[in-house]
């Protein structure tokens, strides 16, 4: 059988596009790694931005989003996809597991990304417990609190310059002696009362009961050891797409996102892209879903020009 | 008073650009014509394609997205805003209602879009009960029934092909005799057994108990009137966006709508647009309330940068 599209992976995006997919009445499967759903929703402890739900936490959204689509008659596959290729017509696109090679005349890429970790003790204990990878996300809930940023990029500045409209005060830990950030939002982070930066620092682990309550500290250049107080950190040292699958079928930018824009449109025609593997602004669960309803229009354009 | 931004607009994308806001503790207002929040979507019956809510009416999900804004603390300005336009230092924007002119550092403009009307008797009172100005987002509704789809443009025919995937006939109702749209597509309704082109012809009315149940036709070019039984009828005669407040402020496209990339920058520094006020390839509410994610994130980028 050859499907009219084959999503891959079963986070928001790939939620959302099986959603529209089975709207649209495509033939279609969803490809997940793992049975449960909503990839990294699941490890969110409040999702306080998904408009319409405030307040509903990451693991009950995910398990909304996989309900709704399978009410609608999705139907899931639980395999590691190990490569997205052509066939030899040039246009049937072939998905292979290890079991199983499968045929579909267009492909949604929604493996998204993960987070790059600290990897020092505590990270992971405390995930969702005062440590998170999204200001975005969590930094409402720590309001008039005392948190640190950890990175020294764009990334990590915004976080910074965010957190300090709602905390009390705002460390940047950054390992360099200098920020790779934009000389505009350095200027606005130096400015800022709230925000002090501490140079030449890494994090050596993070610890507390329950809750996140300081972090151990050491400086590169001096070896010095210290602990800091804080109630949060916010982890901001780049994130990891998942595209390995597609490395030889698609360029890749720097960073190994795709490049597609709002429609999903890749380079190869009925290959699409949605949710945080793809290169754009701002990766939130709001705009992966609206990538996967994008991309399934896409697709019906695109079957339709055949 | 300058706010950092102002929202003008309560539908989906006004409402998630006013959660994002708050968030990002950016100081804001919404102003909004009615009270009553939720755009277009107010007038829809049953939403099954936003994901996460399946099944929600499009009253409820207004009034989601509302409480969800309200809960924090987003304030509401009820006027109906006149013009947009800027200071004389050429940056701050004026926001200007029928009693009070507002400043801002940025303006999001989420004022949407309306659908064109056929303005034929029975229209009105079948808005939500039959007629439908959406295939994406109603035509699941209608499996196995016979609808017929008024337009010639590239929309109308493609919501034929989508709604012959699950009806058991559509009918293509046009006003000329030739399809303006893409010849590919022409092909494919030509092609599909279940589409039949009434050419020449224009709806009189719209008729039924509760229900739609039939319409009147006219022949444009003998004068001939005929009733047909339809289930439903798609009205794809186009969309006017409520751009009108930013014409001299904005170049806008052909159709009204206003330019911007999906991080909702226009060609004017400070100045936004998120949702169906924007040109983009697909108007629902998950890639409005996407649009407002964005327009804040590319609000604070802005504020960053001053």
């Amino acid at each position: 059988m050859v499907y009219d599209v084959i999503i891959i992976g079963s986070g928001p995006a790939g939620l959302a596009a099986g959603i529209y997919a089975k709207r649209a009445r495509l033939s279609s499967i969803i490809i997940e790694k793992e049975y449960v759903s909503g990839g990294q929703v699941l490890n969110t402890y409040e999702v306080d931005n998904y408009p319409g739900l405030p307040g509903i936490n990451g693991f009950d959204l995910g398990m909304k989003l996989r309900e709704h689509c399978e009410k609608l008659g999705a139907e899931f596959v639980t395999a590691e996809v190990e490569l997205v290729s052509l066939a030899e017509d040039g246009r049937t696109k072939l998905v292979k597991t290890q079991d199983q090679t499968y045929e579909a005349k267009t492909v949604i890429l929604a493996m998204g990304a993960r987070h790059r970790m600290l990897e020092v003790p505590g990270e992971e204990e405390f995930a969702g417990m005062g440590v998170s990878y999204c200001a975005t996300c969590d930094g409402a809930f720590f309001k008039d609190r005392v948190t640190a940023v950890v990175g020294g990029g764009d990334v990590a500045v915004e976080d910074a310059l965010f957190l300090a409209r709602g905390c009390s005060k705002v460390y940047l830990i950054h390992r360099r002696d200098s920020l790779r950030a934009a000389a505009v939002l350095q200027e606005k982070v130096r400015e800022n009362e709230k925000i002090e930066i501490l140079w030449d620092t890494v994090v050596t682990e993070i610890r507390g009961h329950e809750q996140v309550e300081r972090i151990g500290l050491q400086n590169k250049k001096t070896g010095e050891k210290t602990e800091l107080p804080v109630d949060g950190v916010f982890v901001a040292v780049g994130n990891i797409p998942n595209s390995k699958i597609v490395t030889e079928l698609l360029q890749l930018d720097k960073n190994g996102y795709i490049s597609a824009d709002e429609t999903g449109a890749t380079e190869m025609p009925g290959v699409y892209a949605a949710g945080d593997i793809r290169a754009k602004q701002l990766r939130q669960i709001v705009t992966a879903v609206s990538d996967g309803a994008n991309a399934v229009t896409s697709v019906q354009n695109y079957l339709n020009s055949l």
